[in-house]
């Protein structure tokens, strides 16, 4: 196993590319405005990790993930009322927006006469002409056409009420090095709201790395012959997360395994050695029919049927639910043991 | 250097998940089609490859490229009149839409009440009700507010006035193993075009893979220690599609470092290795504002100023106008020398 990792290791060995400072201070006072109106407050963790092999890097470890999962998994937890801040990878798939990653908006947006007469009340005006013109040209507008975005209208009325609530902090992050420093840096913004707090780490971070100290600064060239990589092991977040950063916090990891036989063994070995309240345990196949809640006491099964899946219901919904609960029961019993604790004294 | 590589070795070693068969018709037709009416055709290839490190896969290995070079490329080849057969990595960027990457579509999308009347010739209906409701809502049109996206306007018109000319064929790879077969499709498709078919090698290929047979099914696990891998030389496809794939064809290929006193060393050596026509040299940190093409007999640098750059000027576009130049005189020489021979005899 990884050995656990002290702040000062964090600083010294991984050197982040992110503005790490202004993300830190974003997630703090999200953090201690919306703990301050009692709401929830979940940390989802989205997308797949960049290794770079090369310091001025041409060449790169990358872990299979469309960010699928977390995207959707915001919108559920912004449902269900948590405010979200959801770190996630560059260009990974982003809430509401995640519909649409297959289509080219090309395709969906035409342009048509702009009617002379046409006020449109508390929106700014749409009409242009075609740039770099220098005489008078017929004025456009521009229109989605919806066949070729199911559901738009819906979408759009719940990413436009999102955006007013306040309820999403967006935070990007690229590199290994990157996640890293802004999970510590959340867990501190997070850590004063005590069991208010959710830790949601369905990120796909790369088990593996390349010291900055052994990389070469420029590009591997192919004709030195066959490549060698030789990676060190990525120091355990989950360990100081849960007994130091943010130990009063509700803490969920994801396990994925390729290998359904080994999945449950796994998920309650990483329960056994980070004492977090739950696994979200995968199997690479049937990442969006079926996975396993794994706590201490209990092993869940949720599941998407086809026709479910027909109607549109995602199996982040169930796992959402699932877990809204447990942090609800999670925060009842630590109010109940500390009123315990105050009434033995 | 790695062996040259053989049809034969291409089919037995790298499994391709593409449908390649598929593609590698529409590519035949699109050649036969445009090659009849004398139009020039250039393949593009354009993103990096995935190399994975698992069979059923959940790492691997990339290369830096967002797909950039390709796409704007694209477009300028368009403009020449070429038809392009645009070989790209799913995902990458896109000719027209590459502009919008880092926009939000949604934040540029609003909802507006529909007009009653108000008939739109030629267009399909717009309007259409919030999804799932059982009684009358108002009707919605979804516009797009161009303060979010800089230059639609001209944009669209010149999207939708490629696509009605079925000038573009997109063909989409992940891995290393679908771009190997995809680029040999393409070659067979485009041989019979003689000089009249020009190669733009842009995709950033990686030099190294493992081969299926060394491949772990499973996910690597962490928890065996640090990871050593070692990786074979790809095949270098340059040789054979210069030798026999497509003999007459104009070949261009790209050389990236990040080491500025190699490059055009290399870039020399890779032109007496392969015997092709042309390498587009450039450096990581200045891709965007300087090349140089790279001949056996000349060595042309191209800039853009800062200046040219706030005008929006795009090095590809000087690069595209050097090329297609090249390309004339290439195919006016074997021309020439086809007809000097004739009269040899």
């Amino acid at each position: 196993m990884a050995e656990p990792v002290s702040e000062e290791r964090i600083q010294h060995e991984f050197a982040p590319q992110a503005e790490v400072e202004v993300a830190a201070r974003a997630m703090e006072s999200f953090a201690r405005s919306h703990g301050s109106q009692g709401h929830r407050v979940v940390l989802i963790t989205s997308g797949g990790t960049k290794v770079p092999l090369e310091s001025r890097t041409v060449r790169f470890l990358d872990n299979f993930s469309s960010g699928r999962r977390g995207a959707a998994s915001a919108e559920y937890f912004l449902k269900a009322e948590y405010a979200v801040i959801f770190l996630h990878r560059h260009r990974s798939m982003y809430p509401y927006s995640r519909r649409y990653t297959a289509v080219n908006w090309l395709d969906a947006l035409h342009l048509l006469p702009a009617p002379a007469e046409h006020s449109r009340p508390g929106h700014a005006p749409a009409e242009l002409s075609t740039a770099g013109s220098t005489h008078a040209q017929p004025a456009f507008r521009v229109e989605a056409d919806p066949s070729h975005l199911q559901g738009i209208v819906q979408v759009l009325q719940d990413y436009h009420s999102m955006k007013d609530s306040g309820m999403l902090l967006p935070v990007e992050f690229n590199t290994l090095s990157d996640y890293l420093h802004l999970l510590l840096a959340a867990a501190k913004a997070l850590s004063p709201l005590g069991s208010n707090a959710m830790f949601y780490l369905a990120a796909a971070v790369s088990d593996f790395y390349i010291p900055a100290s052994e990389m070469p600064e420029h590009k591997i060239q192919s004709s030195s012959g066959p490549l060698q990589i030789t990676m060190k092991m990525v120091p355990k977040m989950l360990s100081p997360l849960v007994k130091d950063w943010a130990p009063k916090a509700f803490v969920v990891s994801f396990k994925l395994e390729t290998d359904t036989s080994i999945l449950l063994e796994r998920a309650h070995k990483a329960l056994a050695t980070y004492r977090h309240q739950a696994v979200v345990a995968n199997v690479l196949d049937t990442l969006r029919s079926s996975v396993v809640i794994v706590t201490n006491t209990a092993e869940t099964k949720l599941t998407v049927s086809k026709e479910e899946d027909s109607l549109g219901v995602e199996i982040e919904e169930k796992i959402i639910s699932d877990l809204t609960s447990r942090h609800t029961n999670f925060i009842e019993g630590q109010f109940n043991e500390l009123n315990s604790t105050t009434q033995a004294i």
